[in-house]
């Protein structure tokens, strides 16, 4: 497998075909490398909403320029960050640490310091905002995974955030939406599969020093 | 090649061999494959600083808690957002795509005074955000890439931005360091090699609707 190749093979697919849905297997996948994805501290301050349900990706298209993807699609991801991020989260996220390495907790103490301090020495938008980052790495993982498995994805930013977090019922939640990726299989129709990828050449993208 | 199994060979590098350098062709391939990450619009809104210099690496460490990363691994990638976003911008992508797609300009007219229209709405903070949320999706293209081709990596947020900016000369070229990435080999002494993945069950990280 040359990962350029599959990097080539993939666009953001603006027609699904709505007759071929991904297999468990194939869902499975995408989820289980996306939540592989790296993240600061390894904290993970951010969910997924996995949304089959069609009335709420009705909805959800209503408030995303109307775009065919979200009904079309196998699926709708929507990456949504945390908006309470406190010590708490530290507190917690140490204990896995402490379970899955089957260590003590007082081993970590250090790091847990340092994570805590993080968290309180910003306001909650600042973090919220760096929440949102590491879900936009997550995408990253997505994207390439989804390629290299020949699932074809369409991350997509232009919805209307508020309305997102209301059909979703996100704020009570302590969530925001970000981003959404929708995943399926590429309509036969879809032109724009057929186009030139566009991109900077590495010489107006990239400077050595 | 599986791709569960090559993301859990990767983790957070934290010492790297310094005798070992990724080859030209490796790096060549590591940036061509985050080149084609997806962005916004197809914007690319960013730059990479791919730097090797000692020097540089030296003072950059210095403003990055000392992390031996900055000057042991092999290249440090810096990803920097950009500041001045305009539609100067939006103009010069449209001059690509038609170039590349062999299209008239005019055929691009709706999808140019969409972008125009983005760009204008919003401050330039907001932009800049935006900016680097897209690097973020690059950088997980890089890191996916490096798990892929056996090459090990760091991503690292905790740096002195301004400090970077400085040390780089990014101000004067209308753009801000958000993130970075370290490359090349893993040392043998790196502990953490050894220790399990930490990350939320699928349970926790995922809602299904």
């Amino acid at each position: 497998m040359d990962i350029l190749e599959k990097l080539n093979w993939r666009y953001a697919t603006k027609q699904f075909d709505a007759q071929k849905k991904l297999s468990e297997a194939q869902l499975q996948k995408i989820l289980e490398a996306t939540n592989l994805s790296a993240s600061s501290f390894g904290l993970q301050p951010f969910q997924i909403f996995v949304i089959e349900d069609l009335t709420t990706r009705s909805n959800l298209r209503e408030a995303a320029w109307r775009q065919p993807q979200v009904t079309d699609a196998s699926q709708v991801l929507v990456f949504a960050a945390q908006t309470n991020i406190s010590e708490q989260h530290v507190k917690e996220f140490i204990e896995r640490i402490a379970e899955t390495r089957n260590m003590p907790k007082e081993a970590l103490a250090e790091y847990e310091g340092m994570m805590k301090a993080f968290v309180t020495a910003q306001p909650q938008e600042a973090l919220t905002q760096w929440a949102a980052k590491q879900a936009y790495i997550a995408l990253g993982f997505l994207l390439v995974t989804c390629a290299i498995e020949g699932i074809d994805a369409c991350p997509m930013e232009g919805f209307d955030k508020d309305k997102f977090d209301e059909i979703l019922g996100l704020k009570e939640k302590n969530l925001t939406s970000v981003v959404m990726a929708t995943i399926g299989t590429r309509s036969n129709e879809d032109q724009y599969q057929h186009l030139a990828k566009v991109r900077k050449s590495l010489n107006e993208i990239v400077t050595k020093i």
